[in-house]
């Protein structure tokens, strides 16, 4: 079976997974769609589908999926529209900003039986799953306390912050759906703080731009996470995982490692510029997951709960850094 | 000049003390006392010095100074007699695990003018001492958020728990100082949270064996640590700062750096089996920084006010435990 | 301008050139040939491309250019006649086993001025390629030193040693390229020595598995080189070379770069398999720079001479062998 | 037993012996001898020994054993003087410069039964131990081609350079030690190439600064050997060894192990300055060794043979250069 895509959304992202469709052997990119006729043309030309208007895309029984790259308020209207459509989706995290209104459409969907997949591309970065396949092979004993280092090489536009949600929906759900994928047990309690120490302007919007979080699970289990919208040396991306038996880590990429040698010392280049140079492989390796769910007729994962409870623990952690205490998960989910 | 020492406490320790006197240039071990004639006679044997008591030592005018190795419930008492007598003090970690006590002590020590030194041994490690100069030099810009991990090979004995005052002023203590070394301002915020995952009778014995904290200073710089009383892989010991312009680490040390090559992979030997072989070095210029302000005149750091501040954090974080929320450290200081 | 392809050879190292060709967007691959209609049928049905007959290929006037990848001993036959064929031409290495002919075909080359392109894939590695860039731009100084290591994870079958014109023209001959390519002089006399370690078999089949060899320039420059057909730990391909002013070395790739710890110490997984994988980007970049010189209209590079050299480097290391003495390059050039 | 211990020659070398021996349980400095006795009065005030002739040690009965770091001109007599005085002899390497005369001073040495310890540091590094270690425990299988990369920081003054017998017999003769430490058979066949890339005075005094070289034993076995005279970021000491199951490495030691990372990479500090830093380790083990060997009436290693054929491989070398061909070890030897 060769699945039929459409691509809505031809911005950054949507390139991306538009490569990814083309360089699948079990999937053809046939439709393309965007707000901005030019985005989609030039995806168009260079993969050789067509330009097509939603309403063409939905009402298309030839196509089988969608991927959903547009912005993030259309989220949840297209997820339910195309769920309806009989297509499977997949879709950019997060579903909404809104809990509420994730759960209506993840509801929506339940009815439709559609296939459903939520973009947290990080599980699907080869390093990063590899240390989750040498916790599944028992390789450190039980996991019991993850380490999670994740920080941009920048901070974005401030009208970017405007419409994001704030750092800890933004970049730090991220980082809760990578410590649900390693704990082995979920989260229940979570303290979070947050500062503005890169940017006055990012804190004047009503966000910040430096957090750190610890997650709990009910027997004990315990996850750090540190993020900054600043890191100068280049994307910076690490996760640690200590067991009963042992410790398992996966250490920063960078896209050359030579090292260079004199009276000032060893020098390695930086790393990766951002996400779309180190999560390259992630990207192809998670549409091919997307794929092979259809093709084989399986549940797609991370699935429409990972996204609404990475997202749950991120409006969890906001209520921490308002309050200055310890929250409970069962608080806002 | 050369300093003349008297040894109170011939335990693990103490010998390691003893060594560092003896191997320095500037000091004369003279004396040593210990409510075990045997071990005070082990370390005379070696370092060809004298067995003496308590009194003994407090009365001989040719000793100028003492290092103060004896159970943790005699520090504040003998830090108080032997300033009192005129000598300079060293004095292991903690002064008392009572903050009162503390508070008490520090201040017959600053009426008697007496030198007093505290022993926080990781910050003359050579590597954690590199970080801080690193900082100083300005080469990472301010620090914003500090990362420690400090994890035990294996946790000690249940009898040792029960008299260390618990994990956080027993082993954190040495995170909380170094952090206090690292952030360039006082943390005056406090979360942590801990559990028991390692060894149930350390949680029947009242104290927790996985801890994970975050302080934050006024300015909003953060800082992480993350303890164990486990490792299987040697005794883990790490620091990190990300501050606006870099970052700076201290990775792990390991007796032996060779890597054997096969068909599983590429394997180094483990780390350093605990603080004794780890922290060889930092002993050996801690004992010379101490013989350097007596010579000097100048004060000794880590002072007293150090000691008393790394407690107070400890004690804040274990009331954060129970209460489940952030605490100001006024709430306890 | 896009540049239309023919493939010659559709074995394991045509189907890479394939993929690469195929993901260009300055080139197309229109048309496949090899002697078995089997492979030649897959690369076509993955591509889209055409079956075609040698010299239908040579014939059709809308083909650019040419990639060689059958037998080595139809190298030379199919340069000469693609080059007069008027077809900017890409030829695996080797040109030919036997000097004279090398020099021969290449003579016809010159006639034709046609673009020929000899297929030292390593240069384009982004790790080594940034080691001769690190020289280039003066960050070590003149190079004085260079250090190869070169080691497949496992012998080949003996059929192939028997064609494959012995390990110093088959493997070393990459590192003798490599050794031209840094050392920023051509090497004028060289000393090797080379054993049987691995398997006896490859003993009897007249070849070595295991070789050393020390390349020197006529200013005393000097190259180290160090092959082994067995590297348990996978695929050992590193490079180091020492300037006057500092040094710059490319470690191992390996395609999982996790560290796993436990008692028995610090666990990273094997290096790469072989080529095919360790190189992947090399034979992308190498592809696009052949595509680049023929709508630039530049010379390619490595060239023709190229391939002589690192070839003529590969006789007098033979010679050498057999006479234990160093060999001047103009004793066999 | 504590074995008394008398020093010829208190330099910078005779000092590292003497701090060994006071840092010993089991030895005991008693004498110092120098022909500048203001050196000898430095290391007697340090250790508190007395200043002795070398007659006066010669006829001591209740020293046991001497410790030689006079000129190397010297090293022979001294060497034959003592082991006829019945006492237990270090010396620095090497013997002598003039392979005859090692011959005939081993023959007295051997006539007097005395112990004799011929002073290759290296072999007591804790890291380059661990290859062994590593070797002899199986866990790489056979050794078959070992690399060693040895480099000093910087050129020593060319007064120096005249009377050290050339880098063959003076630099390299460590890494020709280290090669038979590790290839676990002796190299029968040596080629060398030299060069003077680093400063022309070295030429001008007969002698070169560049080195690669290549040794083979009867089965094949293969040493590469890298010398320079300059390394600019530190003094490089490095080992590895292939062998028919694995391979084993030794890296590179630095005083301080931070890294700093921003816009312009990640550096670490540059390695040791030079062989007083590095082998800080490994004098005081093998001075120890020399000891357990007197105390266990042991034989001493490395020994006297050791010495000769490290220098026989050093003239073979020599020869090679000039000559331009492999040489057989029985050339010389």
């Amino acid at each position: 079976m060769t699945v039929n895509f459409a691509l809505l959304g031809a911005g950054r992202i949507g390139k991306v997974h538009a490569k990814a469709i083309a360089g699948n052997a079990d999937a053809r990119l046939v439709a393309v769609s965007d707000a901005f006729a030019e985005a989609a043309q030039t995806v168009a030309d260079t993969y050789g589908c067509a330009v097509r208007g939603i309403e063409d895309v939905e009402a298309d029984k030839s196509i089988d999926a969608v991927v959903i790259c547009t912005p993030t308020d259309t989220h949840a209207d297209l997820i339910e529209r195309f769920a309806r459509a009989g297509k499977a989706v997949f879709c950019e995290k997060p579903v909404d900003l809104n809990l509420a209104r994730v759960k209506q459409c993840l509801g929506v969907v339940k009815e439709t039986g559609a296939v459903l997949m939520v973009g947290f591309n990080r599980r699907f970065d080869p390093h990063f799953a590899a240390v989750r396949a040498a916790i599944d092979e028992g390789r450190i004993g039980p996991a019991e306390m993850v380490q999670i280092t994740s920080r941009d090489p920048g901070p974005p536009p401030v009208s970017y912050i405007k419409s994001s949600g704030g750092i800890l929906r933004d970049m730090t759900i991220h980082d809760f759906d990578m410590a649900r994928f390693l704990l082995g047990e979920e989260p229940d309690t979570i303290f979070a703080t947050a500062s503005v120490l890169v940017d006055p302007a990012i804190g004047e919007a009503g966000d910040f731009d430096s957090v750190s979080v610890i997650l709990t699970t009910a027997s004990g289990r315990q996850c750090s996470i540190s993020n900054s919208r600043r890191a100068t040396y280049g994307y910076d991306q690490r996760i640690e995982v200590l067991g009963a038996e042992g410790a398992v880590a996966a250490e920063n990429q960078r896209p050359v490692s030579i090292e260079i040698a004199n009276a000032q010392g060893f020098t390695r280049p930086p790393l990766h510029d951002f996400f779309m140079t180190r999560y390259t492989e992630a990207y192809a390796a998670e549409i091919a997951s997307f794929i092979a769910a259809i093709v084989e007729g399986k549940p797609a994962s991370p699935s429409g709960e990972d996204g609404l409870r990475a997202l749950a623990l991120a409006d969890a952690a906001l209520l921490s850094v308002k309050e200055g205490r310890a929250i409970k998960l069962s608080e806002v989910l």
